[in-house]
């Protein structure tokens, strides 16, 4: 997969993209990474990207010219058939596992981030394939958010995760937050591991991983149990916790 | 503010956090960053951090002694009074503006960011004040999500943000998506900007702008017009919106 990225602040990418899963996917030849400023698209001595907004205001709005100039580029000079224009904005529809899936079908990615200031919105409607938000806060620009978005696609590339990491158990594989886990030591400052990760018995200590990934989900995310996959046995230890809450 | 990070990838925050409002921010004093390997607080000549995984399980799980000895070196040789451990994991609160704000009230943050494995349990149970969850997704490491709360939070200390940039009218400030913005050109390649925002009628431009900010709420995230402060003219124009959507 090819992953474009427009951004005034290239330089951040050098750290998280040098390290970790994005690293080995480029090493593994799985992932393209090309960060491009699209400043070098603006015209004139000062290289302009923003101005300020028609009708009044505050702050500055970034110019449509070097975006449109900076994509057209990239798609004349690349050669694939399944590409998205992704621009990162509070705007969009909020970035989540399944959409992670689905962005991992395509060949290249092109991410518009903007920084300290908005899109002329001719860019918004008529340039991007997309809009996604990374959640519902305030960040200076969408630098971050694109590396994120990188990060979870990539663990969707075939190649990219060993078998030890591709863990089908990782939270939101299948609808839950994760169980606990506990490793060495035993004790530690008086705090134990649970009896039952000692007794040998596979099946037990499955039932109780389950039924604290059903606990956790129902205490800290219980909207995800609208969704979750759940059998007649999750059904009624559910309904059991929620008497039990109801006691208290 | 002082913001403590305690990650197995240092060098992913160099990018990040020398550019932008992070960099502005540490250079105006507001913010003081430290990161900090928590590899250097594990025992034996391999400083070991991790171990498998008590009653079986693939992947890795992340020990509990190099975090508690890093979290309380970090305790012992700062002295701040509000100060709260933050652990990144799905298994939190997903973050969010009003989250950033609360955050920003305090004189210490210190993150714990694992990297492709999960915590002992006892780290999330009694070490973290709490757990924030950056989002519906799975990503390699805590430390994009610490990057991304260091930023939102650090946009809400005082003096971080120029006037220019501290604009009420950021997304999420008054619960509504933003209204479009435009800037020069007035046509680009046959994009016009709309005819209203060169009335000179503010009170005219300050309507249409409202308008757009609820029709793009309406569309794209309705969720948030139930929380959002709305006046009767709002109301009305969103009810006039619904009856004809209906109509279409």
């Amino acid at each position: 997969m090819r992953i474009d990225i427009l951004s005034l602040f290239p330089a951040m990418f050098a750290g998280p993209f040098g390290e970790s899963i994005t690293k080995r996917a480029v090493a593994k030849g799985i992932l393209d990474i090309h960060i491009m400023n699209f400043r070098d698209f603006a015209e004139g001595r000062h290289k302009q990207v923003d101005d300020s907004p028609f009708g009044g205001g505050s702050g500055m709005v970034l110019k449509p010219e070097p975006l449109f100039r900076a994509v057209r580029f990239l798609k004349d000079t690349t050669n694939y058939t399944k590409r998205r224009v992704l621009l990162m904005s509070p705007e969009g529809a909020v970035f989540n596992q399944a959409k992670a899936r689905e962005l991992a079908q395509y060949e290249q990615l092109i991410f518009i981030c903007g920084h300290y200031e908005g899109f002329d919105a001719r860019i918004s409607e008529n340039l991007a394939d997309e809009i996604i938000s990374i959640g519902d806060f305030v960040l200076t620009g969408g630098e971050l958010p694109a590396m994120m978005i990188t990060d979870a696609v990539s663990r969707m590339l075939p190649g990219v995760l060993g078998s030890e990491e591709s863990a089908p158990t990782d939270s939101f594989y299948n609808g839950l937050l994760e169980h606990p886990q506990y490793t060495r030591p035993r004790e530690f400052e008086g705090m134990q591991v649970p009896e039952v990760l000692f007794s040998g018995d596979h099946a037990k200590i499955a039932r109780w991983r389950r039924e604290k990934s059903l606990e956790a989900t129902l205490k800290h995310r219980p909207d995800l149990l609208r969704t979750a996959e759940l059998d007649k046995k999750d059904l009624q230890y559910l309904a059991a916790l929620q008497e039990n809450q109801g006691e208290n």
